[in-house]
Protein backbone atom coordinates (compact mmCIF):
# COMPACT_ATOMS: atom_id res chain seq x y z
CA UNK A 1 0.00 0.00 0.00
CA UNK A 2 1.13 3.29 -1.02
CA UNK A 3 2.10 5.77 1.96
CA UNK A 4 -0.52 8.82 1.86
CA UNK A 5 0.98 12.52 2.06
CA UNK A 6 -0.90 12.42 5.81
CA UNK A 7 1.33 9.05 6.94
CA UNK A 8 4.57 10.52 5.76
CA UNK A 9 3.96 13.85 7.83
CA UNK A 10 2.65 11.52 10.80
CA UNK A 11 5.65 9.72 10.67
CA UNK A 12 8.16 13.21 10.95
CA UNK A 13 5.88 14.10 13.60
CA UNK A 14 6.78 11.03 15.24
CA UNK A 15 10.37 10.95 15.20
CA UNK A 16 10.60 14.93 16.17
CA UNK A 17 8.25 13.45 19.25
CA UNK A 18 10.79 10.66 19.63
CA UNK A 19 13.83 12.51 19.76
CA UNK A 20 12.06 14.87 22.39
CA UNK A 21 11.21 12.51 24.44
CA UNK A 22 14.84 10.61 24.64
CA UNK A 23 16.01 13.72 25.84
CA UNK A 24 13.26 14.39 28.11
CA UNK A 25 12.93 10.87 29.67
CA UNK A 26 15.38 10.28 32.31
CA UNK A 27 18.46 8.08 31.77
CA UNK A 28 19.56 4.83 33.65
CA UNK A 29 21.89 5.44 36.27
CA UNK A 30 22.01 4.00 39.89
CA UNK A 31 20.22 1.65 41.35
CA UNK A 32 17.14 3.13 40.38
CA UNK A 33 17.73 2.83 37.30
CA UNK A 34 15.17 0.14 35.65
CA UNK A 35 12.83 2.79 36.21
CA UNK A 36 13.85 4.51 34.14
CA UNK A 37 14.25 1.75 31.91
CA UNK A 38 10.99 1.07 32.19
CA UNK A 39 9.49 3.99 31.22
CA UNK A 40 12.18 4.12 27.71
CA UNK A 41 11.07 0.92 27.11
CA UNK A 42 7.41 1.92 27.09
CA UNK A 43 7.33 5.42 25.57
CA UNK A 44 10.37 5.36 23.07
CA UNK A 45 9.00 2.79 20.79
CA UNK A 46 5.72 2.21 18.58
CA UNK A 47 3.00 4.51 18.63
CA UNK A 48 1.25 6.65 16.36
CA UNK A 49 2.32 9.48 18.33
CA UNK A 50 -1.28 10.84 17.31
CA UNK A 51 -2.10 12.86 20.27
CA UNK A 52 1.33 14.96 20.15
CA UNK A 53 0.77 15.50 16.74
CA UNK A 54 -2.61 17.33 17.40
CA UNK A 55 -0.45 19.32 19.83
CA UNK A 56 2.08 20.28 17.40
CA UNK A 57 -0.11 20.83 14.72
CA UNK A 58 -2.70 23.18 16.52
CA UNK A 59 0.44 25.06 18.26
CA UNK A 60 1.27 25.81 14.57
CA UNK A 61 -2.06 27.28 13.92
CA UNK A 62 -0.88 30.01 16.29
CA UNK A 63 3.28 30.44 15.59
CA UNK A 64 4.46 29.11 18.56
CA UNK A 65 7.69 28.15 18.52
CA UNK A 66 9.10 24.30 17.87
CA UNK A 67 10.77 23.76 21.65
CA UNK A 68 7.19 24.53 23.18
CA UNK A 69 4.95 22.61 21.10
CA UNK A 70 7.01 19.58 21.10
CA UNK A 71 7.45 19.69 24.82
CA UNK A 72 4.06 20.34 25.23
CA UNK A 73 3.77 17.17 22.85
CA UNK A 74 5.55 15.01 24.83
CA UNK A 75 3.76 15.98 27.95
CA UNK A 76 0.76 15.26 25.98
CA UNK A 77 2.21 11.46 25.07
CA UNK A 78 3.41 10.59 28.73
CA UNK A 79 0.65 10.71 29.97
CA UNK A 80 -0.92 9.03 27.49
CA UNK A 81 1.93 5.77 27.83
CA UNK A 82 1.39 5.82 30.99
CA UNK A 83 -2.29 5.47 30.75
CA UNK A 84 -1.49 2.38 28.61
CA UNK A 85 1.02 0.74 31.06
CA UNK A 86 -1.42 0.84 33.55
CA UNK A 87 -4.61 -0.49 31.54
CA UNK A 88 -2.53 -3.12 30.10
CA UNK A 89 -1.52 -4.69 33.94
CA UNK A 90 -3.03 -7.67 34.72
CA UNK A 91 -5.75 -6.08 37.22
CA UNK A 92 -6.77 -3.90 34.20
CA UNK A 93 -6.67 -5.16 30.99
CA UNK A 94 -4.23 -7.69 31.72
CA UNK A 95 -2.51 -7.50 27.84
CA UNK A 96 0.30 -9.34 27.01
CA UNK A 97 0.99 -6.93 23.67
CA UNK A 98 1.26 -3.89 22.61
CA UNK A 99 2.29 -2.09 19.33
CA UNK A 100 3.79 -5.88 18.60
CA UNK A 101 6.12 -6.30 22.05
CA UNK A 102 5.68 -7.18 25.39
CA UNK A 103 3.78 -4.96 27.51
CA UNK A 104 5.89 -3.39 29.70
CA UNK A 105 4.83 -6.07 33.04
CA UNK A 106 5.88 -8.74 30.63
CA UNK A 107 9.42 -7.48 29.89
CA UNK A 108 9.76 -6.18 33.68
CA UNK A 109 7.48 -7.12 36.45
CA UNK A 110 4.22 -5.40 37.45
CA UNK A 111 5.66 -3.58 40.18
CA UNK A 112 8.08 -2.02 37.88
CA UNK A 113 5.42 -1.39 35.24
CA UNK A 114 2.83 0.06 37.97
CA UNK A 115 6.00 2.52 39.09
CA UNK A 116 7.50 3.30 35.40
CA UNK A 117 3.35 4.31 34.98
CA UNK A 118 3.52 6.55 37.69
CA UNK A 119 6.57 8.27 36.80
CA UNK A 120 5.84 8.94 33.66
CA UNK A 121 2.25 10.86 34.55
CA UNK A 122 4.54 12.99 36.91
CA UNK A 123 7.22 13.73 34.51
CA UNK A 124 4.68 15.30 32.28
CA UNK A 125 4.04 17.78 34.69
CA UNK A 126 7.31 18.34 35.49
CA UNK A 127 8.13 19.04 32.00
CA UNK A 128 5.02 21.36 31.62
CA UNK A 129 5.99 23.06 34.50
CA UNK A 130 10.09 23.55 33.39
CA UNK A 131 10.61 27.32 31.88
CA UNK A 132 11.86 25.89 28.68
CA UNK A 133 8.53 24.53 27.78
CA UNK A 134 7.08 28.36 28.05
CA UNK A 135 8.64 31.38 29.56
CA UNK A 136 5.27 32.97 31.14
CA UNK A 137 4.78 31.44 34.34
CA UNK A 138 0.80 32.21 33.46
CA UNK A 139 0.77 29.61 30.41
CA UNK A 140 2.53 26.91 31.90
CA UNK A 141 0.47 26.77 34.81
CA UNK A 142 -3.05 27.22 32.63
CA UNK A 143 -1.42 23.60 30.73
CA UNK A 144 -0.68 22.33 34.16
CA UNK A 145 -4.32 23.30 34.83
CA UNK A 146 -5.87 21.79 31.79
CA UNK A 147 -3.75 18.05 31.76
CA UNK A 148 -4.32 17.14 35.23
CA UNK A 149 -8.24 17.93 34.74
CA UNK A 150 -8.07 15.88 31.43
CA UNK A 151 -6.07 13.41 33.22
CA UNK A 152 -7.91 12.72 36.71
CA UNK A 153 -11.45 11.51 38.09
CA UNK A 154 -13.21 13.65 36.00
CA UNK A 155 -11.35 12.97 32.52
CA UNK A 156 -9.22 10.00 32.29
CA UNK A 157 -8.89 8.07 35.07
CA UNK A 158 -12.83 8.40 35.33
CA UNK A 159 -13.77 6.97 31.89
CA UNK A 160 -11.11 3.77 32.94
CA UNK A 161 -13.17 3.59 35.94
CA UNK A 162 -16.70 3.66 33.89
CA UNK A 163 -15.05 1.57 31.35
CA UNK A 164 -14.24 -1.02 34.31
CA UNK A 165 -17.57 -1.18 35.82
CA UNK A 166 -19.39 -1.59 32.12
CA UNK A 167 -18.26 -5.31 32.21
CA UNK A 168 -20.75 -5.90 34.79
CA UNK A 169 -23.35 -3.57 33.45
CA UNK A 170 -23.48 -2.45 30.05
CA UNK A 171 -23.65 0.84 29.00
CA UNK A 172 -26.16 2.35 26.20
CA UNK A 173 -24.97 4.61 23.52
CA UNK A 174 -24.98 7.71 25.95
CA UNK A 175 -23.07 6.12 28.70
CA UNK A 176 -20.23 4.85 26.13
CA UNK A 177 -20.34 7.79 24.36
CA UNK A 178 -19.31 9.55 28.13
CA UNK A 179 -17.25 6.77 28.79
CA UNK A 180 -15.09 8.06 25.46
CA UNK A 181 -15.44 11.33 25.81
CA UNK A 182 -13.33 11.27 29.37
CA UNK A 183 -11.07 8.02 28.43
CA UNK A 184 -9.75 9.00 25.29
CA UNK A 185 -11.66 12.57 24.58
CA UNK A 186 -10.33 14.28 27.53
CA UNK A 187 -6.42 14.40 26.60
CA UNK A 188 -7.21 14.29 22.81
CA UNK A 189 -9.21 17.84 23.60
CA UNK A 190 -5.90 19.05 26.03
CA UNK A 191 -3.77 17.79 22.75
CA UNK A 192 -5.94 19.72 20.89
CA UNK A 193 -6.11 22.73 23.17
CA UNK A 194 -2.40 23.21 24.08
CA UNK A 195 -1.29 24.62 21.10
CA UNK A 196 -3.95 27.16 21.51
CA UNK A 197 -2.46 27.72 25.35
CA UNK A 198 0.82 28.05 24.08
CA UNK A 199 -0.42 30.01 21.62
CA UNK A 200 -2.29 32.27 23.81
CA UNK A 201 -4.92 32.44 21.28
CA UNK A 202 -8.62 33.73 20.88
CA UNK A 203 -11.06 32.24 22.68
CA UNK A 204 -13.52 31.80 19.20
CA UNK A 205 -10.08 29.83 18.05
CA UNK A 206 -9.92 28.34 21.34
CA UNK A 207 -13.43 26.77 20.86
CA UNK A 208 -13.02 25.80 17.91
CA UNK A 209 -10.35 23.83 18.90
CA UNK A 210 -12.47 22.09 21.47
CA UNK A 211 -15.35 21.46 19.55
CA UNK A 212 -12.94 19.91 16.58
CA UNK A 213 -11.38 17.34 18.93
CA UNK A 214 -14.56 16.67 20.29
CA UNK A 215 -15.80 15.16 17.38
CA UNK A 216 -12.51 14.00 16.21
CA UNK A 217 -12.19 12.02 19.82
CA UNK A 218 -15.70 10.20 18.73
CA UNK A 219 -14.70 9.72 15.81
CA UNK A 220 -11.48 7.62 16.51
CA UNK A 221 -13.08 6.00 19.26
CA UNK A 222 -15.60 4.50 16.72
CA UNK A 223 -13.02 3.53 14.27
CA UNK A 224 -11.13 1.81 17.07
CA UNK A 225 -14.31 -0.07 18.11
CA UNK A 226 -14.80 -1.22 14.34
CA UNK A 227 -10.96 -1.76 14.29
CA UNK A 228 -11.05 -4.20 17.41
CA UNK A 229 -14.65 -5.85 16.05
CA UNK A 230 -13.02 -6.81 12.82
CA UNK A 231 -9.57 -6.36 13.72
CA UNK A 232 -5.91 -8.52 12.88
CA UNK A 233 -4.21 -8.81 16.05
CA UNK A 234 -1.27 -9.26 13.76
CA UNK A 235 -1.85 -5.21 12.09
CA UNK A 236 -2.88 -3.86 15.30
CA UNK A 237 0.26 -5.23 17.56
CA UNK A 238 -2.32 -5.63 20.35
CA UNK A 239 -4.98 -8.36 21.01
CA UNK A 240 -8.02 -7.63 18.64
CA UNK A 241 -11.86 -8.19 19.48
CA UNK A 242 -11.53 -8.05 23.45
CA UNK A 243 -14.17 -6.27 24.42
CA UNK A 244 -16.47 -8.51 22.27
CA UNK A 245 -14.68 -10.69 24.42
CA UNK A 246 -15.27 -9.24 27.96
CA UNK A 247 -18.97 -8.72 26.91
CA UNK A 248 -18.74 -4.83 26.62
CA UNK A 249 -20.49 -2.85 24.33
CA UNK A 250 -18.94 -0.39 22.47
CA UNK A 251 -20.02 1.74 19.53
CA UNK A 252 -20.28 -1.69 16.63
CA UNK A 253 -22.04 -4.07 19.11
CA UNK A 254 -25.28 -1.10 19.33
CA UNK A 255 -24.80 0.75 16.22
CA UNK A 256 -23.91 -1.99 13.87
CA UNK A 257 -21.29 -1.77 11.56
CA UNK A 258 -22.37 0.04 8.80
CA UNK A 259 -23.99 3.23 11.06
CA UNK A 260 -20.99 2.99 13.31
CA UNK A 261 -18.98 3.71 10.25
CA UNK A 262 -21.76 6.50 9.04
CA UNK A 263 -21.67 8.14 12.26
CA UNK A 264 -17.40 7.73 12.22
CA UNK A 265 -17.77 9.69 8.72
CA UNK A 266 -20.29 12.40 10.04
CA UNK A 267 -18.67 13.07 13.15
CA UNK A 268 -15.21 13.84 10.58
CA UNK A 269 -16.91 15.89 8.55
CA UNK A 270 -18.22 17.70 11.18
CA UNK A 271 -14.78 17.86 12.82
CA UNK A 272 -13.42 19.40 10.02
CA UNK A 273 -15.81 21.77 9.51
CA UNK A 274 -15.21 23.83 13.30
CA UNK A 275 -12.02 24.26 11.30
CA UNK A 276 -13.42 26.83 9.18
CA UNK A 277 -12.01 29.88 10.59
CA UNK A 278 -8.33 28.45 10.12
CA UNK A 279 -6.12 29.17 6.97
CA UNK A 280 -4.12 26.00 5.16
CA UNK A 281 -1.85 25.90 8.33
CA UNK A 282 -5.03 23.89 9.60
CA UNK A 283 -4.20 21.37 6.96
CA UNK A 284 -2.93 18.61 8.55
CA UNK A 285 -5.70 18.78 11.26
CA UNK A 286 -8.46 18.43 8.37
CA UNK A 287 -6.42 15.33 7.25
CA UNK A 288 -6.34 13.93 10.88
CA UNK A 289 -10.00 13.84 10.94
CA UNK A 290 -9.77 11.40 7.38
CA UNK A 291 -7.07 9.59 8.79
CA UNK A 292 -8.71 8.41 11.92
CA UNK A 293 -11.78 7.02 10.31
CA UNK A 294 -9.47 5.11 7.96
CA UNK A 295 -6.58 4.07 9.66
CA UNK A 296 -6.03 0.34 9.64
CA UNK A 297 -4.01 -0.04 13.32
CA UNK B 1 -0.49 8.27 78.08
CA UNK B 2 -1.05 11.58 78.28
CA UNK B 3 -1.36 13.95 75.18
CA UNK B 4 1.24 16.12 74.63
CA UNK B 5 1.17 19.98 73.75
CA UNK B 6 2.61 18.84 70.44
CA UNK B 7 0.46 16.14 69.59
CA UNK B 8 -2.59 17.80 70.53
CA UNK B 9 -1.11 20.68 67.97
CA UNK B 10 -0.74 17.68 65.33
CA UNK B 11 -4.65 16.85 65.95
CA UNK B 12 -6.04 19.99 65.51
CA UNK B 13 -3.80 20.43 62.08
CA UNK B 14 -5.47 17.38 61.15
CA UNK B 15 -8.91 18.23 61.65
CA UNK B 16 -7.87 21.44 59.45
CA UNK B 17 -6.53 18.92 56.96
CA UNK B 18 -9.01 16.77 56.64
CA UNK B 19 -11.97 19.76 56.66
CA UNK B 20 -9.60 20.73 53.37
CA UNK B 21 -9.19 17.16 52.02
CA UNK B 22 -13.18 17.01 52.16
CA UNK B 23 -13.90 20.21 50.66
CA UNK B 24 -11.09 19.31 47.32
CA UNK B 25 -11.48 15.55 46.82
CA UNK B 26 -14.22 14.50 44.39
CA UNK B 27 -17.45 13.71 45.50
CA UNK B 28 -19.28 10.38 43.91
CA UNK B 29 -21.57 10.81 41.02
CA UNK B 30 -22.23 9.28 38.01
CA UNK B 31 -21.12 6.08 36.62
CA UNK B 32 -17.26 6.32 37.74
CA UNK B 33 -18.69 7.48 41.15
CA UNK B 34 -16.60 4.54 42.65
CA UNK B 35 -13.25 6.65 41.98
CA UNK B 36 -14.46 9.01 44.21
CA UNK B 37 -15.38 6.96 46.99
CA UNK B 38 -11.93 4.46 46.60
CA UNK B 39 -10.32 8.44 47.25
CA UNK B 40 -11.86 9.29 50.28
CA UNK B 41 -11.45 6.04 51.21
CA UNK B 42 -7.77 6.34 51.35
CA UNK B 43 -7.40 9.62 51.93
CA UNK B 44 -10.05 11.14 54.49
CA UNK B 45 -9.56 7.99 57.29
CA UNK B 46 -6.30 7.72 59.63
CA UNK B 47 -3.08 9.05 59.32
CA UNK B 48 -0.64 11.40 61.36
CA UNK B 49 -0.74 13.84 58.48
CA UNK B 50 2.63 14.81 59.41
CA UNK B 51 3.44 16.20 55.73
CA UNK B 52 0.68 18.47 55.58
CA UNK B 53 1.51 19.65 58.78
CA UNK B 54 4.75 20.38 57.64
CA UNK B 55 3.68 22.71 55.02
CA UNK B 56 1.24 24.63 57.05
CA UNK B 57 4.17 25.18 59.95
CA UNK B 58 6.53 26.13 57.37
CA UNK B 59 4.27 28.83 55.48
CA UNK B 60 3.25 29.83 59.00
CA UNK B 61 6.95 31.21 59.21
CA UNK B 62 6.29 33.40 56.67
CA UNK B 63 2.65 34.52 57.03
CA UNK B 64 1.16 32.69 54.08
CA UNK B 65 -2.72 32.95 54.52
CA UNK B 66 -4.36 29.88 55.72
CA UNK B 67 -6.36 28.59 52.69
CA UNK B 68 -3.04 29.03 50.88
CA UNK B 69 -0.96 26.65 53.40
CA UNK B 70 -3.86 24.41 53.86
CA UNK B 71 -4.39 23.70 49.26
CA UNK B 72 -0.46 23.16 49.18
CA UNK B 73 -0.70 20.87 52.03
CA UNK B 74 -3.86 19.02 51.02
CA UNK B 75 -1.38 18.66 47.81
CA UNK B 76 1.80 16.84 49.59
CA UNK B 77 -0.97 14.48 51.36
CA UNK B 78 -2.76 14.15 48.23
CA UNK B 79 0.71 12.49 46.63
CA UNK B 80 1.65 10.76 50.00
CA UNK B 81 -1.74 9.19 50.28
CA UNK B 82 -1.20 7.49 46.30
CA UNK B 83 1.83 6.72 47.34
CA UNK B 84 1.07 4.53 50.16
CA UNK B 85 -2.07 2.80 47.87
CA UNK B 86 0.36 2.00 45.12
CA UNK B 87 2.70 0.77 47.91
CA UNK B 88 0.09 -1.60 49.17
CA UNK B 89 -0.53 -3.38 46.17
CA UNK B 90 0.05 -7.24 45.81
CA UNK B 91 2.79 -6.78 42.86
CA UNK B 92 4.50 -4.24 45.69
CA UNK B 93 4.37 -4.78 49.29
CA UNK B 94 1.26 -6.72 49.44
CA UNK B 95 -0.60 -5.33 52.72
CA UNK B 96 -4.02 -5.68 53.83
CA UNK B 97 -3.98 -3.87 56.73
CA UNK B 98 -3.28 0.58 56.41
CA UNK B 99 -4.29 2.70 60.10
CA UNK B 100 -6.15 -0.03 61.31
CA UNK B 101 -8.52 -0.76 57.84
CA UNK B 102 -8.57 -2.68 55.05
CA UNK B 103 -5.64 -1.30 52.70
CA UNK B 104 -7.84 0.19 49.48
CA UNK B 105 -7.21 -3.17 47.08
CA UNK B 106 -8.83 -4.68 49.96
CA UNK B 107 -11.28 -2.73 50.46
CA UNK B 108 -12.68 -2.45 46.46
CA UNK B 109 -10.06 -4.21 44.14
CA UNK B 110 -6.89 -3.93 42.63
CA UNK B 111 -7.62 -2.13 39.63
CA UNK B 112 -9.62 0.51 41.65
CA UNK B 113 -6.83 1.08 44.17
CA UNK B 114 -4.23 1.68 41.41
CA UNK B 115 -7.02 4.53 39.49
CA UNK B 116 -7.33 6.07 42.87
CA UNK B 117 -3.55 6.05 43.42
CA UNK B 118 -3.38 7.94 39.87
CA UNK B 119 -6.39 10.27 40.18
CA UNK B 120 -5.14 11.47 43.78
CA UNK B 121 -1.45 12.06 42.23
CA UNK B 122 -3.16 13.96 39.29
CA UNK B 123 -5.39 15.75 41.77
CA UNK B 124 -2.22 16.98 43.57
CA UNK B 125 -1.03 18.85 40.31
CA UNK B 126 -4.84 20.18 39.64
CA UNK B 127 -4.68 21.65 43.28
CA UNK B 128 -1.72 24.00 43.67
CA UNK B 129 -2.36 24.80 39.55
CA UNK B 130 -6.04 26.32 40.87
CA UNK B 131 -5.70 30.14 41.08
CA UNK B 132 -7.06 29.56 45.23
CA UNK B 133 -3.56 28.12 46.08
CA UNK B 134 -2.17 31.15 45.32
CA UNK B 135 -3.09 34.61 43.66
CA UNK B 136 0.37 34.34 41.44
CA UNK B 137 1.03 32.02 38.46
CA UNK B 138 5.04 31.84 39.28
CA UNK B 139 4.66 30.56 42.51
CA UNK B 140 2.14 28.13 41.80
CA UNK B 141 4.46 26.78 38.59
CA UNK B 142 7.42 26.54 41.24
CA UNK B 143 5.07 24.65 43.44
CA UNK B 144 4.06 22.12 40.57
CA UNK B 145 7.67 21.67 39.42
CA UNK B 146 9.12 20.62 43.15
CA UNK B 147 6.54 18.63 43.69
CA UNK B 148 6.92 16.88 40.34
CA UNK B 149 10.38 16.17 40.96
CA UNK B 150 9.65 15.30 44.46
CA UNK B 151 7.46 11.84 43.35
CA UNK B 152 8.85 11.17 40.34
CA UNK B 153 11.73 8.94 39.16
CA UNK B 154 14.37 10.86 40.79
CA UNK B 155 12.20 11.05 43.80
CA UNK B 156 10.02 9.21 45.35
CA UNK B 157 8.95 6.31 42.52
CA UNK B 158 13.10 6.01 42.19
CA UNK B 159 13.13 5.45 46.24
CA UNK B 160 10.61 2.98 45.40
CA UNK B 161 12.11 1.21 43.09
CA UNK B 162 15.31 1.38 44.76
CA UNK B 163 13.54 -0.61 47.24
CA UNK B 164 12.13 -3.14 45.51
CA UNK B 165 15.53 -3.43 44.26
CA UNK B 166 16.95 -4.15 47.60
CA UNK B 167 15.33 -6.88 47.67
CA UNK B 168 17.42 -8.79 45.63
CA UNK B 169 20.65 -7.41 46.59
CA UNK B 170 20.46 -5.51 50.65
CA UNK B 171 22.09 -2.27 50.53
CA UNK B 172 25.08 -0.67 52.99
CA UNK B 173 24.35 2.42 54.61
CA UNK B 174 24.77 4.76 52.16
CA UNK B 175 22.57 2.63 49.81
CA UNK B 176 19.86 3.13 52.45
CA UNK B 177 20.47 6.69 52.94
CA UNK B 178 19.82 7.83 49.50
CA UNK B 179 17.04 5.00 49.36
CA UNK B 180 15.48 7.06 52.16
CA UNK B 181 16.02 10.41 50.77
CA UNK B 182 14.31 9.83 47.71
CA UNK B 183 11.36 7.45 48.92
CA UNK B 184 10.51 9.20 52.36
CA UNK B 185 12.79 12.25 52.19
CA UNK B 186 11.79 14.02 48.56
CA UNK B 187 8.35 14.54 49.95
CA UNK B 188 8.87 15.75 53.20
CA UNK B 189 11.49 18.36 51.85
CA UNK B 190 8.93 19.63 49.74
CA UNK B 191 6.65 19.70 52.31
CA UNK B 192 9.01 21.72 54.54
CA UNK B 193 10.53 24.07 51.21
CA UNK B 194 6.24 24.82 49.81
CA UNK B 195 5.81 26.93 52.61
CA UNK B 196 8.60 29.03 51.88
CA UNK B 197 7.95 28.63 47.98
CA UNK B 198 4.34 30.05 48.97
CA UNK B 199 6.00 33.01 51.58
CA UNK B 200 8.52 34.25 48.71
CA UNK B 201 10.98 33.80 51.12
CA UNK B 202 14.91 34.68 51.44
CA UNK B 203 17.12 31.84 49.78
CA UNK B 204 18.36 31.62 52.95
CA UNK B 205 15.42 30.88 54.72
CA UNK B 206 14.71 28.68 51.96
CA UNK B 207 18.20 26.72 52.58
CA UNK B 208 17.50 26.75 56.44
CA UNK B 209 13.98 24.29 55.86
CA UNK B 210 15.92 22.33 53.02
CA UNK B 211 18.72 21.31 55.45
CA UNK B 212 15.94 20.57 58.31
CA UNK B 213 14.16 18.61 56.12
CA UNK B 214 17.13 16.55 55.33
CA UNK B 215 17.98 15.86 58.75
CA UNK B 216 14.37 15.55 60.15
CA UNK B 217 13.26 12.74 56.83
CA UNK B 218 16.49 10.43 57.69
CA UNK B 219 15.16 10.71 61.56
CA UNK B 220 12.15 10.10 60.61
CA UNK B 221 12.95 7.31 58.79
CA UNK B 222 15.02 5.90 61.33
CA UNK B 223 12.63 5.88 64.12
CA UNK B 224 9.75 4.07 61.50
CA UNK B 225 12.80 1.38 60.88
CA UNK B 226 12.51 1.23 65.16
CA UNK B 227 9.64 0.93 65.30
CA UNK B 228 9.09 -1.65 62.51
CA UNK B 229 11.51 -4.09 63.94
CA UNK B 230 10.24 -3.55 67.56
CA UNK B 231 6.72 -2.43 66.67
CA UNK B 232 3.55 -3.82 67.50
CA UNK B 233 1.19 -4.49 64.65
CA UNK B 234 -1.85 -3.23 66.28
CA UNK B 235 -0.61 -0.18 67.87
CA UNK B 236 0.85 0.98 63.99
CA UNK B 237 -2.15 -0.20 62.24
CA UNK B 238 -0.15 -2.09 59.68
CA UNK B 239 1.91 -5.22 59.51
CA UNK B 240 5.05 -4.91 61.94
CA UNK B 241 8.66 -6.49 60.82
CA UNK B 242 7.52 -6.62 57.46
CA UNK B 243 11.37 -5.35 56.45
CA UNK B 244 13.15 -8.24 58.22
CA UNK B 245 10.63 -10.55 56.87
CA UNK B 246 11.60 -9.21 53.31
CA UNK B 247 15.23 -9.77 54.13
CA UNK B 248 15.73 -6.34 53.70
CA UNK B 249 18.66 -4.37 55.08
CA UNK B 250 17.19 -1.36 57.08
CA UNK B 251 19.08 1.26 59.38
CA UNK B 252 18.36 -1.02 62.27
CA UNK B 253 19.84 -4.40 60.85
CA UNK B 254 22.86 -2.59 60.16
CA UNK B 255 23.49 -0.06 62.92
CA UNK B 256 21.80 -2.36 65.23
CA UNK B 257 19.12 -0.73 67.83
CA UNK B 258 21.16 1.46 70.18
CA UNK B 259 23.51 3.15 67.30
CA UNK B 260 20.25 3.83 65.39
CA UNK B 261 18.21 5.40 67.92
CA UNK B 262 21.41 7.27 69.30
CA UNK B 263 21.61 8.56 64.96
CA UNK B 264 17.91 9.65 65.10
CA UNK B 265 18.48 11.79 68.27
CA UNK B 266 21.52 13.39 66.58
CA UNK B 267 19.80 14.29 63.38
CA UNK B 268 16.38 15.37 65.49
CA UNK B 269 19.04 17.91 67.38
CA UNK B 270 20.78 18.43 64.05
CA UNK B 271 17.04 19.71 62.29
CA UNK B 272 16.59 22.23 64.98
CA UNK B 273 19.62 24.10 64.60
CA UNK B 274 18.92 24.90 60.81
CA UNK B 275 16.02 26.79 62.39
CA UNK B 276 17.94 28.56 64.70
CA UNK B 277 17.25 31.69 62.28
CA UNK B 278 13.99 31.90 62.71
CA UNK B 279 11.79 33.25 65.79
CA UNK B 280 9.06 31.43 68.23
CA UNK B 281 6.66 30.61 64.93
CA UNK B 282 9.31 27.84 64.32
CA UNK B 283 8.07 26.53 67.70
CA UNK B 284 6.17 23.71 66.41
CA UNK B 285 8.83 22.33 63.75
CA UNK B 286 11.65 22.08 66.49
CA UNK B 287 9.04 20.14 68.64
CA UNK B 288 8.34 18.45 65.31
CA UNK B 289 11.85 16.98 65.30
CA UNK B 290 11.19 15.70 68.81
CA UNK B 291 7.94 14.03 67.96
CA UNK B 292 9.49 12.12 64.92
CA UNK B 293 12.07 10.11 67.26
CA UNK B 294 9.75 9.42 69.91
CA UNK B 295 6.64 8.86 68.24
CA UNK B 296 4.81 5.23 68.85
CA UNK B 297 3.79 5.01 65.78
Amino acid sequence: MAISPFDAALAEHASDIERMLDRLLPHPEGPEGRIAEAMRYAALEGGKRFRPFLVVQSARLFGVNAESALRAAVAAECVHVYSLIHDDLPCMDDDDLRHGRPTVHKAFDEATAMLAGDALLTLAFEIVADPDTHERARVRIELVRRLAAAAGAHGMVGGQMIDLASERKPLDIGGITRLQLLKTGALISFSCEAGAVLGRASAEAEQALHAYAHDLGLAYQIADDLLDAEGDSGLMGKRAGKDAAAGKATFVSILGTDRARAQARMLAEQAVQHLDLFDERADLLRQAAHFVITRRN
